[in-house]
């Protein structure tokens, strides 16, 4: 395998498919969103993203509509056929035959990719299967940000069982989620809630807190253009149960019931529970810790549910609760264009102690800033700490 | 005088006019920063701004540049001459003859301008002259906004006898401008930093409150490569007189004294009064409005002094009291790549009764969004509110 060799084509085939695999982010789990552009000499003749929900692979896509290329059906073969895929190709046989075997199949001379799968069953195997044929694989080492970002969600969970965790947040320019009174309709525009449709579409999961469900009942579905997204799973952190379930409850009406998972703390009230496995939710009993349910347990049995991102939409205690523990990975802020009370709803309640100097609360990367209207949108991932 | 039959390259000059005039906000009052081209037929020989302290004005710097030109100063007159100037030309004969006699004197033969002076000495006379001498005027109405933002301050004496107020705010991601024990450096970054300094020196004073003198003892001053600018006016508001005024105070240190001015209540302390006027600076005695300083009255007293532009640097309590009674024309965020506490210092304290629903407060409109490594800087100002 060669690392080099990349020509400036090269560069433009990946950057398409890199393209391809945004397409499908928070669309394909469990599995990742991966690209693939075919090229027969200098034309493309397939392009791919993985599916909804993870099958056919990308690779299967782009080989699909390369074998009905008039290229690949008449010529006596004068070029070479390279397949420029996001993630290495696949090496084990599932509900269908691996990629590497079906590149092969296909008659490929170079594959060339950005990122080897951190699944154990492809680790270098996908490689090792395509070379055994004879086939000459670049791992090119370009764009590596823009491929971490198309498959942040399925690398940390294939790293520590856990998703990638955003903090979605629409705040006041001073920091206010709402007025005293909790009435938070609507502190961001239409546009950027617009953007929020995208933004869940981009995730698997969305996770609220009881008082968020309480307060603002939302529905937390994907609407207008996005409404025929396969359901996203929701996750309700209700330690004591206070919400009154019921099919009345936004949340219930508006999503598969079956999608619907509440985390509450062991020894919860039986007839409560009772309650909401009748309205056909999963309920999920986790330990405490600190007094509230333990953000960690939460995340390792997300993960086992083979959630790859997860949308974390409030509020104020549920996001101190992620920050505190350092379990966030990145954080959505919307700025709506209007100012609140300073005693109005705070974005973060307190996470570090009140004596801890500006230098020890933790300093954010800046990854993303773009206005919709007279709102802001920002996003910021966690950087090391100043020394 | 004519508003139409503005072509391309009038436009394309008033742009570069434009540009002249934007070098000198906050450099040139008490007057308005304008900025003048000079073209003969297509070629531009001779530009100028409005002057350090105002005088001479734009078109005089553009004139003397022009009558140095060759093509001014040998050519038998072939082409017609144009000036293009962001403000109307002044009628009055000041220290110096007025611009209008002296664009006459020149030999212009057009006159192109974006505004007309609302200085009521020159508001059309400026035109009447010129056209007297028949000169042809043209009020071009293009580039309305980029216009008013080099002459906001001075429109805004000039219509309420009060200077332009910009809040500036420098606050974590979720809204606070420090910790609760007071500490604020550095919650924005070097560059976020160093743009202040520019922004400083695009304003004729900076305000600052008791409390932020007290806690960050700042200076206030201009540095590095804007140190050279002429001293700005410095307004303290200390109703109590709580600041220990002496020479180790930085703010005293590093500026003017005579520049320097203290608002307070009447019947103040009178050792302190003598002590205060002792060091030199000025001390100014203001009326109360529930149970503050009355921000109104200052204004006015500031617009007294010819302020155009008002830097209002905070704290927390001085911006509520500007936004509480509405005298702000411009909020400029910098947001610090952190996050702080719930009970960390908030930027605003309370503005409205607690039980306001969300569309009862101000709504702003987005002016400017701009990222500095890792911090925003975004300008808003005041738009109607929502019905």
């Amino acid at each position: 395998m060669t690392s080099s060799g990349l020509n400036k084509f090269d560069a433009n085939l990946l950057k398409i498919a890199l393209t391809l695999a945004r397409r499908g982010i928070g669309l394909t789990g469990p599995n990742p969103s991966v690209g693939c552009v075919i090229a027969y000499g200098k034309t493309i003749i397939g392009r791919g993203c993985t599916s909804i929900n993870g099958r056919p692979h990308a690779e299967m896509v782009a080989i699909e509509q390369a074998t009905r290329h008039y290229l690949y059906q008449t010529s006596v073969k004068k070029e070479k056929i390279t397949v420029y895929t996001t993630l290495e190709p696949c090496a084990h046989d599932d509900t269908s035959p691996s990629c590497a075997k079906e590149i092969i199949k296909f008659g490929a001379d170079r594959v060339v990719f950005l990122l080897k799968d951190p699944d154990e069953r492809t680790h270098g195997k996908g490689v090792s299967i395509l070379e055994s044929a004879g086939i000459d694989c670049v791992n090119a080492k370009v764009y590596k940000e823009e491929m971490l970002d198309t498959v942040s969600g399925y690398l940390k969970r294939k790293k520590e069982n856990k998703p990638f965790v955003s903090l979605k947040i629409a705040s006041s320019i001073n920091g206010k989620i709402g007025t005293k009174k909790g009435e938070s309709k609507w502190i961001s525009g239409d546009l950027s809630r617009k953007k929020v449709q995208l933004i869940r579409s981009n995730h698997d999961a969305i996770l609220v807190g009881s008082k968020t469900v309480l307060s603002d009942n939302p529905r937390l579905n994907l609407r207008d253009e996005y409404q025929n997204i396969p359901q996203k799973f929701i996750f309700i952190l209700d330690a004591n149960l206070s919400i009154p379930y019921s099919k009345e409850l936004k949340i219930i009406k508006f999503n598969e019931k079956e999608k619907i998972h509440v985390f509450t703390k062991k020894n919860c009230d039986k007839e409560k529970i009772k309650q909401i496995r009748k309205l056909g939710l999963n309920l999920i009993q986790v330990g405490k810790k600190k007094g509230k349910l333990d953000i960690s347990e939460i995340l390792l049995k997300i993960g086992n549910l083979r959630i790859n991102k997860l949308l974390v939409e409030g509020g104020s205690s549920i996001w101190t609760s992620f920050i505190k523990e350092n379990f966030f990975d990145e954080i959505i802020i919307f700025w709506g264009n209007n100012i609140l009370n300073g005693t109005a709803m705070p974005t973060f309640n307190d996470f570090l102690p009140v004596n801890t100097r500006i230098k020890g609360f933790p300093r954010l990367k800046l990854r993303y800033i773009k206005n919709w209207g007279n709102d802001i949108e920002a996003v910021w991932q966690p950087i090391t700490k100043e020394t």
